[in-house]
């Protein structure tokens, strides 16, 4: 890592691997001898549809896509398919089930009552979201159009360990913060959809991957740019796509390759996770605020006993070099969000940044706890 | 220009000034010292809102937006806005008049009739989209919800030369291939929108100018990133905005101020047009397809008398560095886009290049309209 690059644990926007963005700031004038850069190429031009070509292909080879399952590049995030999920495919029974495990799957589940008849099959919104509801605790109903979830919360810092068993019913799932982490069996889901800005590229696109028998049954008001049948029909160019964003995320994961595709980066996550959990687990200063068994290896939150001693380790952190630890305001303490990019080192050298944080601060530590916080 | 760029005449994406793609290459790794790209920084970071509201600011100051109205950033490109305006607008009477001059105007018509009563107010149709109706020849209906217009037609290289007048219906307005090239009275427009890919910054993202007054009536189905009221509620952060993107619309607003801003555009693209319409004006050979009245500034359209002359015109074009002139597939013949990036030295260079063409090829050309092509 050069020493003007800071490491940079935000939940997302956040890193991108250095080597992608050395390429990108390389080949920004000139891309490859055409005398232009990507952004300016005509997405119907030879040369981008290469690049567009070159990244579907690979994220269908890192994926292991199955030809049942269409790739699509989808304008608005995963915030607009919160949106064009039901209005896809909840109108072939009125009705649909929502695990409700974080904040985001929570904006889903009332998004979606716009569109139809919306049951909440679990949620763990009793213990503030730190937990993932076991298989028994979830409501699947026959009747129901589609289940849908969220794998990993990245404000609460807890993970799905299982892919829920719904019978017959399609499984949608939501894994902006957690895909191209660890391999994924494409085929057990109808539709699967992430925002780009974690763990594959810049903001501003969402991959969405279709089951094609379950396009076609949209809502006649469907607005066409969110139609995955008409978004299939067209190779995701019903419009100018964002093509610079999947340039990028083709770049990623060509480094994702290098790094032994996604069942490496499965060892490496975990490798990271643990590193940071084993601080967690040893100190009698922070404290994990998922319960063990639902830890997420992509968002560590943690806390201190007292809010003044976590505004100063984020505060202290940020001036050593890691920034961007705060927690999301509606859970609080500190999260460190470990995405692909970040690099190992990052992790250890936070890890010991926590160690020593917490040798330098004890007897400020068990001051505030006599205060009662 | 550096010798290994090419003048790129593409329709959009397009070319960017040559500084800013330079600037964003050197800024790639580390923005400013804080130690990381634009592309990883949090939306919600300091560093990053500083961008967000210079950028907003500038577009404010460059179209001399006044206070009744509120400038979006918004995801989906103006596609996704021929959705946006009747799912927001359509409300009030359930009805609105569209005047259809092209293919982007059609297709927003298209898409409008799923939300309501649509209405043909005009249309070039019947001369093949090469003209713009009179104010004389629009149908405004007092019933209407808004007036819908596209003030540049990209595919057949017209442009209204005048602002329609509606009397108290709100005029809503595309102006993705003109904006930034011409003052604007605001004020006028109820909302004025365009894809940015054009004469603003790289694809993914639609820039949406609305009268305040207008938001809060969208229909109970509009997908919560689409409707203004929300978007404007939450100062176009309701999900991770396409940040980059709008990092670079800043950078080009930077540069466009050095070009003496709006104003000083107005007189260079009236200029670059100029040439390339004295060009056709004097020539046997090439033949201007828009009407004079409606010539565009930013789309010259044009042909010869003949499809394979026309190949060989775009072909020989190429290879001399004048890349993307042929015509969309539904007009034919040649293009030339001249967006506010290209330069007055590209558009010389290819008026000598036609002028030298036609010289060479006069034989040719003769033969050809004798073959009664």
């Amino acid at each position: 890592m050069p020493a003007d690059r800071i490491y940079n644990f935000s939940a997302g926007p956040s890193m991108l691997p250095l080597p992608v963005l050395e390429q990108a700031a390389a080949e920004m004038l000139n891309y490859r001898g055409s005398g232009m850069s990507v952004m300016e190429m005509s997405h119907r031009s030879r040369a981008y549809l290469d690049i567009f070509e070159e990244t579907k292909a690979g994220l269908k080879h890192a994926l292991a896509v199955p030809d049942s399952h269409e790739i699509l590049f989808m304008h608005g995030g995963a915030t607009l398919q919160f949106s064009a999920v039901p209005m896809n495919l909840i109108g072939r029974t009125g009705k649909a089930d929502y695990a409700v495990t974080g904040n985001f799957s929570g904006a889903a589940y009332k998004e979606a009552e716009k569109y139809g008849e919306v049951r909440l099959a679990c949620s763990s919104a009793d213990k503030g979201h730190t937990y993932i509801p076991a298989q028994e605790d979830i409501a699947v109903s026959a009747d129901a159009s589609y289940f849908y979830y969220c794998s990993n919360n990245t404000i609460f810092g807890t993970e799905w360990k299982y892919v829920p068993e719904t019978g017959s019913v399609p499984l949608v799932c939501d894994m902006s913060s957690d895909i191209l982490s660890v391999p994924v069996d494409v085929a057990k889901y109808g539709v699967i959809f992430a925002g780009v800005q974690k763990n594959m590229a810049p903001a501003g696109l969402a991959v969405v991957i279709v089951d094609k028998a379950l396009a076609g049954r949209e809502h006649a008001l469907t607005p066409a740019l969110m139609s995955y049948k008409a978004m299939i029909g067209s190779d995701s160019m019903l419009n100018t796509p964002p093509c610079y964003t999947i340039y990028m995320l083709g770049l990623v994961l060509k480094w994702l390759e290098g790094q032994g595709g996604v069942g490496g980066m499965e060892q490496i996550k975990a490798a990271k996770a643990k590193i940071l959990y084993d601080v967690l687990d040893d100190s009698r200063m922070f404290t994990g605020c998922a319960s063990t068994g639902a830890r997420s290896d992509m968002n560590v939150t943690f806390r201190t006993q007292g809010g003044e001693l976590d505004d100063k380790f984020v505060k202290e952190a940020a001036n050593a070099g890691f920034e961007n630890l705060k927690g999301h305001r509606i859970a609080g303490g500190m999260r460190a969000s470990i995405y692909n990019a970040m690099p190992v080192e990052g992790v250890r050298k936070l890890a010991a940044f926590m160690r020593g944080f917490e040798a330098e601060n004890r007897d400020n530590f068990f001051t505030i706890e006599g205060n009662t916080h």
